[in-house]
């Protein structure tokens, strides 16, 4: 039987690899998933890598000729094929990642960062369908970006291209992660509003919050979904932290409206699980930081692609980069 | 004789039009200006435009065959050749600039935003040459940019892209003449330094500044060449009021970095006359708003192009629609 057209992707994560077959429509055929083991250095994750491809062409039944090639998202900024620098994975950087999967499996490989292949899932196979110039926002733990400009894949000098977490947006404002000052992440992240949380509860005319009855006074049991929670059921302070997030994610979107004119910015990632609540408010925020006609002509969505994104985009990237005619399976 | 290959450019001030014979390396062969009277509308700037350009083929003594076609810098958003709106020259929104000059002359015609073309002239010709991803701003009375991304010419969504100076660097903070609020035109451009100084300046304990001595006391008198000048002799007041602006400056121009990830950053317009004092407190305050390797991997430059850089721009654009192997005279 004549297998479809497919390509492999990969999705690296700081603690999980997740591996998907995605079919040229961006349907997910078969997925698997393991531990990155991130912590044991970067010849073990390559190891692993190696590992949960093979288990996925063999649960595909697939050879790796059989599959157009091989897509990788990582985190950190990728340059010719190798992770140059990976902040947020720190035995990660230096790993040839290009080479060494194709030296493996003796099929195309193509790398980029991880974020910004889920905007190019999005851009292609999910909410930017159709559209030109499309921004994401990865709402998760931290924030990051990922950038699709006149119709490419937008990396910037050096892979580095798409930190819109760390873009400033109170100037002295709270310390981030990054040691800096006012940056998006340290007020619109899981990490970020979690900790103004607690601070907030900390002062006692803030108890009767059912945030703080909700996690029962245990201030590290606080997370998204609650605060969320309990600002759907109308919750006074949980809806006062919602508006502080979304005040500056309309400030940072209200900068990349004006600066680039987008068709959509997307939000997406794990803290838009709460969806139509920051939508509707960041939308609510942003005439106050965009000039009217650019505004107008961009649309602030949610991502379709969920969880998915990530793996998807690899799968889109290694399409785009074989382009339609070589699109035939061997 | 036969001669060299040359494209018209021609940018549209608030005031004047500018109209250069531009040739293939960038140079300026012959240039020629006349007002606009923008204020008579739109019918007398084209006929204004029609004439001028037929002043400087005379003067150059080429025909309108002789060059390559004409390229077209102006206000506004340009979409489709034709001027869509125009904020900052109401009458001018609706132009079909490139249909109107194709019919008269007979030669191709293209047109885009002034600021862009701006920093298509320093990508091209001025000092951003050899780079790939560059990003201008022009710090004038207002705040303009443009941007140059993957070596294209990157206009945005129906041709919006670049308004760098409406980005918000405070939220909160000073009203802009857009109606919003701390945008960074309000505090970096002519128009909000000037503002800010004659508030500072109102305060009898700041009358000792040098700038108040040298406007004697007549506050409307101040420019942004009087705040440098004093600020360059070493007046507290004059130098407070550059690190407000640089601040911001860096604030802004840390956003773009963060974002885009470009080889180059590019500071021009009328104010960076100051030069070398506004550039190296950016760069002194750009750590704090930026990540280190977007950061280190970006040069902060002053234009070089100065006051050309916009007609020369509009040569590029004649040049790079056309290609090198369209490039003959005729």
């Amino acid at each position: 039987m004549k297998k479809s057209i497919a390509a492999v992707g990969l999705d690296v994560g700081g603690t999980n690899l997740k591996c998907a077959l995605i079919d040229i429509k961006g349907k997910i055929l078969s997925v698997r998933c393991k531990q990155t083991q991130a912590a044991c250095g970067r010849r073990r994750v390559l190891h692993n890598i190696k590992t949960l491809i093979r288990e996925l062409l063999e649960v595909s039944g697939r050879t790796p000729q059989s599959v157009l090639g091989i897509g990788v998202g990582t985190p950190g900024y990728i340059l010719n094929g190798r992770v140059q620098g990976s902040p947020n994975m720190p035995g990660w950087a230096g790993a040839p990642i290009e080479r060494e999967l194709r030296r493996k499996f003796g099929t195309p490989c193509f790398a980029a960062n991880d974020v910004t292949l889920a905007a190019l899932g999005e851009f292609k196979f999910g909410a930017g369908k159709g559209l030109n110039n499309v921004v994401c926002y990865a709402i998760g733990t931290g924030i990051g970006g990922g950038l699709v400009l006149n119709g490419e894949l937008y990396e910037g000098t050096r892979g580095m291209a798409g930190e819109l977490g760390h873009v400033t947006v109170e100037p002295g404002g709270r310390k981030c992660s990054c040691g800096r000052r006012g940056c998006l992440e340290a007020y619109a992240s899981a990490t970020g509003m979690t900790a103004i949380t607690r601070e907030l509860l900390k002062k006692s005319n803030n108890r009767h919050s059912a945030i703080y009855r909700t996690v029962k006074g245990d201030l590290e049991q606080i997370t998204p979904k609650i605060i969320y929670g309990c600002a759907k059921a109308g919750d006074r302070l949980a809806n006062r932290i919602n508006g502080m997030v979304c005040k500056y994610l309309a400030v940072a979107a209200g900068g990349v409206i004006n600066s680039l004119s987008p068709d959509m910015v997307i939000l997406g990632g794990g803290v838009m699980a709460a969806g139509k609540i920051i939508l509707d408010k960041v939308r609510k925020f942003l005439p106050a930081y965009t000039l009217r006609e650019p505004r107008e002509n961009c649309r602030l969505a949610a991502a379709k692609l969920g969880e998915h994104a990530g793996v998807i985009g690899c799968g889109a990237l290694v399409f785009r980069k074989l382009g339609p005619r070589r699109a035939i399976p061997r």
